[in-house]
């Protein structure tokens, strides 16, 4: 029935290695989970920090609300219990980006400490970089991109994370953003900087 | 309260475009979808493929059971609700993926026409490349790697693709690849060829 072309010998496996792959990228593979207020400015950061990772030649691509809540967790709600499978399903995500050797930016709101240590246990050792994207609640209020603390003063939005729910700070993150002292291009370089001393990334080359 | 450094100018998004990313990388991104019996040789050929083009400088990365199943469909089991849940996730990330300017390559029985058909509608045109890797069941049946099949004849899998379930062949894949005809490597140079002929990657330079 079958000739030697299709044994067993020739079907074996070849699996490339996360090592093979980061080696051909020239980069590290990484979760960077950028968290913070509605309004702090993560998404801003995440993709003007992809903008500079594709220019110096890394694999990146960011994930957040607008990309997964109309894909993957189309099937999820807001209750808690959906927020926290959403969650889950985006750190598997992550981890699935991260071993195929891409830095990965996620910006979600991601309130609680549970959560994020949660995803963190769920990766290994340095594959898990929590970036705080810090401003006081009244400046991400004021500068409001989407009109939701406007919203949810006005009563339109019962669980808004700032608001009517908490914001739980990381303890120890791997790197704080202070977007009320920086511009969003200073928080960039110090990320790029973070990455390069920590061996994500390679240094720039000089020239 | 807040300087000139966190105004609503300085914190506007100027998102990464796929265009821009496909560019850096060299190459489009696109979901090739391995569609075949169990021991039909997917995961071989899409392992081997993603050494293949890693070698060429293409980011690639294989979605397959072993990556999903632990992971992001941790939750779900093998009734025909969460296998078609499963499928639609798969689809779901392997857009992401694509989005990001990778060759996902998608490693699944997927033995539903109409889950596959889907897959498709959910992707722009071209995204989703349907790649029939076949084999006739007898030879499936000999190659055996997991030894599913001999569990099944044993009455130990009651829906087994092939045995007690059926598998629809696609009607109109992009590619066909028959794993009796032709070895696994000779599979991987088709492959290449076919996506050097229709653009989704360069062709390979001479020397």
């Amino acid at each position: 029935m079958q000739g030697p072309k299709s044994g067993n010998i020739t079907w074996q496996q070849a699996g490339v290695t996360r090592t093979e792959r980061e080696r051909a990228r020239g980069h590290r593979g990484a979760t960077l989970w950028l968290t913070g207020l509605p309004g702090s400015g993560k998404t801003t950061i995440a993709t003007r920090l992809e903008k500079a990772l594709l220019g110096r030649g890394c694999v990146a691509y960011v994930l957040d609300g607008d990309n997964l809540r109309h894909g993957l967790s189309r099937d999820l709600g807001f209750a808690p219990v959906d927020r926290r499978e959403n969650i889950r399903r985006i750190g598997e995500v992550a981890k699935l980006f991260t071993d195929a050797g891409v830095l990965v930016l996620c910006a979600f709101v991601s309130p609680y400490r549970v959560d994020r240590e949660e995803l963190r246990e769920n990766m290994v050792r340095g594959d898990f970089v929590e970036i705080h994207v810090k401003a006081s609640l009244a400046t991400c209020e004021e500068r409001d991109p989407k009109g939701l603390y406007r919203k949810a003063r006005a009563g339109g939005i019962a669980d808004m994370t700032g608001i009517g729910s908490p914001y739980e700070p990381p303890e120890h993150p791997e790197l704080q953003l202070d977007t009320e002292a920086e511009t969003a291009d200073e928080c960039v370089e110090q990320a790029l900087g973070f990455l390069e001393r920590t061996g994500y990334i390679s240094p720039r080359s000089a020239g």
